[in-house]
């Protein structure tokens, strides 16, 4: 890899940068990526408190253009030296990458879409990918493979949870009625999922003794029903988990495999085993040698 | 079962596309039954709500009598196509079917039963029917075995918590007494229901120091407790899913049975093995051939 | 055991009634002293509420009086029956029936004692062993036997919640100080207890940006270290219930011993094997023959 | 070690009644420290209640005086007795020692200071060394192995649900507004964490229908999740406390080593073998013959 470094051009050299973080330089570029999406999302939550922003608010304008900038110089460079910019604008991140830098923009001409800058906040699911964070995980991907295998169950949960709610729900509607402010049918199956998953605003509370019977029913569900999910995940994971009794097992089911971050230029997949030469997706090389 | 349905006349052909749904017409027959189901929720919901009702009342009443009309149609030709019409009506989601269409046709006469066209939201339960969501939970069942395992458990558990309950709300009565909000013994013990599971609503809260300590020990023995319903369904739940060691099983232990949903028209039992020609239960052909 | 009943008189007769639950007389006292019991608390509950005091006192008064005249014969009968009545007065159960039955007495003389007449809650706990719910928790004993495994860890765990309640409640007085709700430590604490078991009353809540920061951390804690003991109960409950595998344990160390509720007449202990001709703590005969 | 005490100065004395805990005197020191500093606590917290502060002003006055000069001369005589007391001046404990009994000298010269006096409560971490709590979980350490094992997984856990409260957070704000509550997104953020661990206060509730319909599908994602941390501590711990099976581990592996609470009075590390000569750590003789 370092070998075939210096033949490459400026746009492969800008997208090893982008879109790798093994290199030097593309490990800087991450931090900094990092440090600015961290600086931006408190400079709107800056922005968003009253007191602050009456005084500051000509500086915080001014930092945020220069955020807005840095995102859009970003966003052109990973669209340039990308083989595929179509297929980069219509990832889930590149639109959130549009969406963290257009609404400032459009401020300049449509007064109220400033609001949406607050939209930047989904920037921080890059922090997953840059963090590497999957890594903290263990190498063996035993949790998000019990979260896999659970999935399908816990959907059914929770779907068995909301239809719950809208029995109940309607129940206590037609029990305490709008007077106790159970108003209608949605607001009784929002307080009954408040409720039952044992948050509990207190913003609307039953009021009659038949009322607060079955809201006592609906608590004592919501708190022995928890048992249920916690229940697959623990044994899921703890079936993925389990140490090896003194029977060994084949060598290679518990060989792991080392994958780094760097991205396809093709198709921009990442997780590539270290040392692979070519993409696993789409047979592109790797390192544009 | 291809062959034998050219011989079935009107009333078997009907059984097969209400209570079967591995044929394409039953298939459709149970996607268009879920849609009006939802519809009719979505509907009382709606109606439910003040500024909507006020302004499309005529709409939503109409809507609500064509689907009357429609759970008519369908409660009709239930008890027509099944061999014994009574087992169906005194069923369980026979006395549901009567229960969400009928109030509709007592409101012409009696002014008030309207409201309990809500009870329709117990229809939501045959979703549970139609989408076959056992299926999601996996063919070994290992979930619903391990909840029924704990089942006894847990109810000794729920009861234990209810006992709690009545005593440490009583003597929250007795501590706080009526100027603080537990104004009868009925009330704290709702109260101390809200606590122990975590709820929390305060809508009634400890004033006394007293108050406020015994509460703080309530709230800690809630939240150690929830350790126990959720421990014994994680053991329960692991046992059942545990991956056989490299010591084989017998093959013929791990042998799943697919089930499918039509009902024998003499019993109405469902769960039958794909490729049973008669019913478990009564013995009966399923194919009315 | 029907052989040596005609050799009883009448108190080892009566003793046999009422402290063992094998014979058809001794579960016909069970079932009504349950009756009574739970009949009791009802009246209870609703003398406390104002509404139907005010309308059926003296109705509410006889029947309590009632009730306390066949609890003083129970307690009178108990004494009477058992071979060492101190040791039955002195005990748990013992003190618990006094407590229940005296108060009603002693308002004829003192006002205010009346009150004390909830403390009859607490022969709800008598259920327990009326019902040998304990037989529900299954023959093994695995979850008693997995609690009491885990009461030492779940102790220092319960501990360090408190210390933790103790240090962060005292820093939230300082943050928050008297004029948000925190007008004391004791009351901080009080508060930090509610927000790390998840409770959340809302009766005081943190009203300065600092405090609502610290209160993120608090709950976040709260809501992962609620992780900890149930994790604990998992593993002991699921060691302890674990599948023997296709190695077999010797045949009797699964072995379940059946007990039954008699109590000794001498000891007062319980939970005797079936079939057991002497009681396992003092040697005494248990069927006085 | 009860030949070569006859030996030893008084300073080394005096370290072995502070430092170890193993010696009669040692016990009787921990002891008092123990009471001393409940009571301190207990003294703050009664001082920061109004009523009784401005009763009892002077005894509690008078009492902190005498608790603040017993932690003094606990604090010299702790740096005296130390071979390397800048070591322990700079260590966690020596830290908060100073910080529980500077800020009542500080209260003469400068007011305001006296608040600070509630950092004594940091004290109460003086307890788990005290008490060896951690004797409590466990010869074999499992749990501890178990939390260190999960640490890595949790904290992502924990990151991932403080982004995903800022996401959700800034989206109520769009959503619900400053007319309801949501005055910023800070506060946002705050609520999203009360409502994501099922804490719930109330104090701030969303109104708008989308508003409740968005903070249903947060309150059911948090009651969801709750399952991760939870199956990852189950799982680690139910791995290292599996009963071994009928095929024997290595006798060796099993073995508990038990640790004493004495300090090295060289480098103050504690938690040395039973029997230890020397300091595990700097290799200092323990006993100082």
């Amino acid at each position: 890899m370092s070998q075939s470094k210096q033949k490459k051009n400026w746009k492969e050299q800008l997208h090893d940068i982008i879109y790798e973080a093994e290199t030097p330089a593309g490990k800087l570029f991450d931090i900094l990526l990092l440090i600015v999406i961290i600086t931006s999302i408190i400079l709107v939550m800056l922005e968003s408190v009253k007191s602050i922003d009456s005084k500051y608010h000509d500086v915080l304008n001014a930092a945020e253009w220069v955020i807005t900038i840095l995102f859009t110089i970003e966003y052109i460079a990973r669209i340039i030296t990308v083989k595929k910019p179509l297929k980069y604008i219509c990832s889930f991140y590149g639109i959130i990458d549009l969406l963290s830098t257009a609404p400032k923009y459009l401020s300049i001409i449509f007064t109220g879409t400033h609001a949406l800058v607050a939209l930047r906040a989904l920037r921080l699911l890059r922090i997953f990918r840059i963090l590497k964070l999957g890594r903290y995980l263990g190498a063996s991907h035993n949790l998000v493979s019990a979260l896999k295998a659970s999935r399908a169950k816990i959907s059914v949960f929770l779907f068995a949870v909301i239809i719950l709610a809208v029995i109940l729900g309607t129940i206590m509607y037609l029990v305490e009625g709008e007077e106790n402010g159970f108003t209608n049918i949605p607001k009784s199956v929002y307080w009954c999922i408040v409720t039952l998953t044992t948050v509990g605003f207190g913003d609307i509370a039953p009021q009659t003794p038949l009322g607060q019977f079955i809201a006592s029913l609906v608590m004592i569900l919501g708190y022995g029903i928890i048992a249920v999910p916690t229940g697959i995940v623990s044994a899921e994971y703890s079936n993925r988990t389990k140490t090896p009794g003194p029977i060994a097992l084949p060598a290679d089911q518990n060989k792991t495999i080392h994958l780094n971050s760097q991205s396809c230029s093709n198709c921009l997949k990442h997780d590539h085993r270290d040392g692979a030469e070519y993409c696993y997706n789409c047979g592109e090389p790797l390192h544009n040698t």
